[in-house]
């Protein structure tokens, strides 16, 4: 492969075939020859929402093309509330409309929706063909480009319908995070954080340590980012692909974090909901002596940079009840990924446990008062 | 495995995991300890089409529940009109409803409606869930529930959308067969006469001679059919799940078989169209001399039997244009599979070539005249 200079190329070896997730500033530009080298599909449909496609996507689809491959744009509303089977199927109707076939291939460019979305119009389109994962955000550069997981929202809830359906490549470009809002920077830095919490203290104090450039968007330092916590995560994947064991680890902050999103109605954004959920799950552990004591504290030192929102007022028994509803429960009743300290997930139990509702109910009374 | 003393167990290769297809006359009554046994779930769906739910999908339910199992009947309305992703997308909401979630199964009941549908919808309920097919056709039993294809139709055809889900198990209980109105036994014995065409010529014989004892579904006759060509099939998913090379000789008689289809509305059934697609891709065989001459009249003369009703008038240049559009052309030109003699497909050019659309044209003129 004719890599950049700057490029870091990450394998992640996955059970329908091993990947790269290559990490470069301005790689974007290398695109049509990743594709031509890497790919080698007949035709290629660029999915993206409406907002990344004036900003990237228009532009990728007329690079490729300059570049005498065959691509299209197809564009669909921005928004999570569009991740739904609607836009699968109209997007996959779309593409069936262009007389796409088998040798096609998607390139998903954009946030977590896009990924996931046009991750799942791949995953299905005549039962399989491959998707170029190109995320746009921290978020899918750190999380949701990684491992292979697609899907849909329906009114039960998030991500419910979906395939497991590793990328052929996955390309992350930091340059393009300039043009991210803050706000959406912070919410995926909270992923990064989490991803040292669980696996890596000292990365988890130098994120913490270079917040400011993060925040800042500078593209060397996002790119450290996203490279260590690719590099995190593809390990996790590459020994669990389909969370039957290790992978529950990357659910820390999450049993808490989904609970409170789904209590706020979705008005708590899910980085925010993950970022509470940690502290809480911290304070879990070291109740119950399993995490070392001043892990939650060190975690709040930590994230505090990036001055999150206050919660709202939240309901209790709520999200008790949205706990029992979780995905990942067995038999209605939630479980919990729980740390030895910071940097270290514990591995007891297959790596998430059972845990009093009793004792849920008084940290959140504690952590929500 | 507790296994009936007639049971005949085919182990298949698969991907994300191998599975064992059971073909057992009688073998329904030991579902409920195949089910404890090898899939463990928590919950199982029962997935039936309305008429098959009367038959057999509700009794079986009852027997699960009758055993301890938690098990629920979700039946669809009968007919490929339904194998759609509006019912793909109600099953899977119904499902929610009743609070089924990652620790459950599927259980597909019926013909190749029913193990594609119920098939697709585990394969992205939560991003998979186990599915357990119980084919109740001919066609089924020796097609459809072997080698993880699942999808629904579209407008633009059928299929086109879709996973690769191999079944957690396979139950084929050839005793059910009875209940199968004649029709449609004939359109799955053409399925069994393709294995034989294109793999071994030895059971294409034996299949003629037993014509009668199958026509009549004798259940012995029928297993002995069902297991060979589980075992033929089974073979092949080995050694190419995703239909990159070997596989393709599966698909012999279906190009022209689909394209008839699709030029007829659908009236003509697929067996009727894929028996007549085998006598033109044998002729075209000979033609070009790849195919032994006198394999044409052999397949004619073993499948007569079967008196499967003549084709309508069809517009050839119709057929041509559907020939393009086929899922297995690549940029827009169709590929077929050829024999070099009965029992055996030519694996030249990776198993499928072009052909030069002059003498399609012409064959099809000799075979609709």
């Amino acid at each position: 492969m004719t890599d950049g200079a700057s490029a870091r190329v990450f394998p992640v070896a996955a059970g329908a075939g091993d990947y790269d997730v290559v990490v470069e500033v301005g790689g974007l530009s290398r695109l049509p020859d990743l594709l031509a080298e890497r790919v080698g599909a007949h035709r290629y449909a660029v999915i993206s929402d409406d907002r990344v496609a004036e900003l990237h996507g228009a532009a990728v689809a007329e690079d490729l093309r300059g570049a005498g491959l065959d691509a299209r744009l197809f564009p669909f509303p921005a928004g999570e509330v569009n991740k739904n089977r609607t836009w699968w199927a109209r997007l996959t109707d779309q593409l069936l409309d262009e007389g796409f076939g088998r040798d096609a291939a998607v390139v998903a460019m954009g946030g977590g929706v896009t990924t996931d979305l046009g991750g799942f119009v791949a995953a299905t389109f005549m039962r399989g063909i491959p998707v170029v994962q190109m995320p746009t955000s921290d978020l899918a550069m750190i999380d949701a480009s990684v491992g292979g997981k697609t899907g849909v929202d329906v009114a039960h809830g998030k991500n419910l319908v979906g395939a497991f359906h590793p990328p052929a490549l996955v390309l992350a470009d930091p340059a393009v995070l300039e043009t991210l809002p803050l706000a959406e920077r912070v919410q995926g830095l909270v992923e990064a954080f989490k991803h040292g919490a669980v696996l890596d203290g000292p990365y988890f104090d130098l994120l913490a340590a270079r917040l400011p450039a993060l925040l800042g968007a500078e593209p060397r330092a996002a790119a450290e980012a996203v490279a260590r916590s690719v590099e995190l995560k593809a390990g996790v994947v590459a020994e669990d692909e389909r969370e039957a064991g290790l992978r529950q680890i990357l659910n820390f902050g999450h049993t808490l974090g989904h609970a409170l999103e789904a209590a706020s109605d979705f008005r708590v954004a899910h980085g925010t909901a993950v970022a509470v959920g940690m502290l809480m799950e911290a304070a879990l552990g070291e109740r119950l002596g399993v995490t070392a004591e001043g892990t939650r504290r060190r975690i709040a030192d930590g994230i505090a940079g990036l001055r999150l929102p206050p919660l709202p007022q939240l309901d209790i028994p709520r999200i008790l009840s949205f706990l029992s509803a979780d995905k990942k429960a067995r038999g209605g009743r939630p479980r919990y990924v729980l740390l030895t300290e910071l940097g270290a997930a514990d591995p007891a139990e297959r790596w998430s446990r059972e845990v009093e509702e009793s004792l849920v109910r008084s940290v959140l009374e504690d952590e929500l008062s």
